[in-house]
């Protein structure tokens, strides 16, 4: 990261207080304004949705609404900072929200980091909300939580997992093609087994890939570890079909392709030589990647994606979000199915009409982005 | 209510599909807007907040933010309609905070009713806002719920109690100046045992008024009856000092003052005969009054308020609510303490420059309402 770029971003956010703000969408300059916007004209608004719930999705502002929800557990890379300090992230994510799709996202952090405390507020807050952006939260409570928040009527979709996992795939399946390989047929190590690895993991099995390594602080993910959470167990019956014990680097050998979703640095020169031939390498962590792209390539990496918009191919959020919560909240889809998430990352895929090495996701102002994830989501529902 | 305004309304309502949207503050148009307002430079801004929790006032939109938060359970004069139905009150709330006030309010509907699972939630929301407007929530409940929730470091205000009694309380300054009555020299009537009666009662009772007597459904509140629930229990302790027992009628005889929030056209002409020479008669109840001013003036009464736009004297809650908070958020106040409002409530009363019976309390579009009632809040915050 430049250093001019944190004290650029405070004075930024000192200056204008925060990113978001309210405004209101009918006039309020006269009593008559007031008569019908408010007391006594809303009586009758409010009854009309006493007498048909649905309404509120044509009466309120909720068919526009998602919450960006974090107990600030787990924030960016910078871990558990609390809430308070994770608002600027939630804001902006919340401006992206209405930059990129015209949804209005409402920024809640919460003050509890009790699994149970987080479903239940959610659960409390869901009739204001047209659907819910879970952000930053740990894992491994991070999947239960999304978990036992699908049956709440609106659409629950913490980004850290899926927005991730669905760039990668669509990333993967360019950059599969470019280099000749099909998914089943390619062994596939993925470094980090927080929210983004395991969802990427589940993500690019269902889509096919077969031969998954995890690999995490403590080595290769198998079934001789005995210090393994049950997310970790449960991910091992989808990976490493081969038994794999190690490390990275033992994990890396004659593998076609490395997705690093964990720390910076991790990844030596040596150990992308042991890849197979054209290796693709993901190195998401952020800002600072798991092996610098220079490297990766004088050791033979044949593409490179990062979390960076200063190199090419940046594996970003703002690709599948702003999209996902607006053909969900187009056809009122109650949650985001596996099928949807495959089908966006095939039409981020597709978007790219002429693939290369440096070119296998769409930009992200790329304006075509969000009408083709969104029209992805809808079709399926309508299916 | 005239009929139009039903379905003016709804029109209005359906054709902007509710009242409020965000805006962003800041440009979201390059990578380099994206880069200082999201991922990477956001990290420092949220590490800043983390080295010092008080930066959440500086460097997001906190200080400038309201959540305006209702259960749905007593919406109106219209009941328990549940949340999704009391939505189209809580925008219109938040439309009203932007309008008046300048304050990014944010409505939130809760699906529970627990007492407690409503302290909860909104313990674990305060990290978002700088301050919590609580809405439409019944009584008794309400009054346990703010009280529990005066210490959670932002000011939580319920503005059905509060909002009522400051503007009763503004215009009653003035009547009684008007008619040459003093606050410790009349018999007040207090139609109405719920949050705005309560509420009314308590901040009479501290500027002076020792003499009040509330009615409920069942007649006079007194230590005669074994129906009471607590809230009533209490309030007996500061109301009907003459031990009087029986129904409204019998309560208003020889009363200076009546205060309606209660019911419609429960107040007959013959009830209002009974009461002292040039009876002050706030009908509240809305929008039908508890008697029609124009049959109170045939009766006697010397000055009317009403909740209606349509009558003079309108107490209104939107000339308190928006200046409350602009006061407390601009001054990082914790609480909303009794001094303060009876502060607002001499303000608003100053602010008429020449009270007449049309004419005891400010007109809601009055400009300098909000600065002269944020004003109060300040003076005694930094006394």
């Amino acid at each position: 990261m430049r250093v001019t770029y944190s004290e650029e971003a405070i004075r930024l956010h000192r200056l204008y207080k925060g990113k978001i703000s309210i405004t209101p969408k009918v006039s309020l300059e006269t009593m008559e304004d007031l008569a019908l916007a408010y007391s006594p004209g809303v009586a009758a608004v409010s009854m009309a949705i006493a007498n048909d719930v649905n309404e509120s999705y044509q009466l309120t502002n909720r068919a526009n609404t998602v919450a960006v929800i974090s107990d600030g557990s787990a924030v960016l890379g910078l871990g558990n900072i609390g809430p308070e300090a994770a608002m600027p992230v939630m804001e902006g994510k919340a401006a992206l929200f209405k930059r990129f799709a015209g949804i209005d996202a409402i920024p809640i952090c919460l003050n509890t980091q009790d699994k149970d405390a987080i479903i239940d507020v959610i659960t409390y807050l869901a009739p204001s909300f047209g659907g819910i952006n879970l952000e930053d939260i740990a894992a491994p409570k991070c999947f239960e939580i999304e978990e036992r928040l699908q049956h709440i009527g609106i659409p629950v979709f913490h980004d850290d997992q899926h927005g991730t996992a669905i760039v990668v795939l669509a990333g993967l399946i360019n950059g599969l093609n470019l280099i000749g390989k099909t998914p089943n047929a390619v062994k596939v190590v993925i470094s980090g087994v927080g929210a983004a690895g395991i969802a990427t993991a589940k993500l690019l099995n269902t889509y096919g890939v077969s031969d998954i390594v995890m690999v995490d602080s403590k080595g290769i993910v198998g079934r001789g570890r005995q210090d393994l959470n049950k997310v970790k167990e449960d991910i091992l019956k989808i990976t490493n079909p081969q038994s794999l014990e190690g490390d990275l680097e033992d994990a890396l050998e004659e593998a076609d392709v490395f997705i690093g979703v964990s720390a910076p640095n991790i990844v030596t020169e040596k150990a992308i030589q042991k890849m197979a031939t054209n290796p693709i390498v993901f190195v998401l962590s952020n800002p600072d990647p798991e092996i610098l792209p220079e490297l990766a390539i004088k050791a033979g990496a044949a593409i490179i994606a990062t979390g960076r918009s200063d190199y090419p191919n940046q594996i970003n959020n703002c690709l599948v979000f702003p999209g996902i919560f607006r053909g969900a909240l187009d056809v009122r889809c109650p949650k985001i199915t596996v099928d949807m998430k495959i089908a966006v990352a095939s039409a981020l895929a597709e978007l790219v009409v002429e693939p290369s090495v440096d070119f296998i996701v769409p930009n992200s102002f790329d304006p075509s982005v969000v009408s083709a994830v969104s029209k992805a989501i809808t079709t399926i529902f309508n299916k």
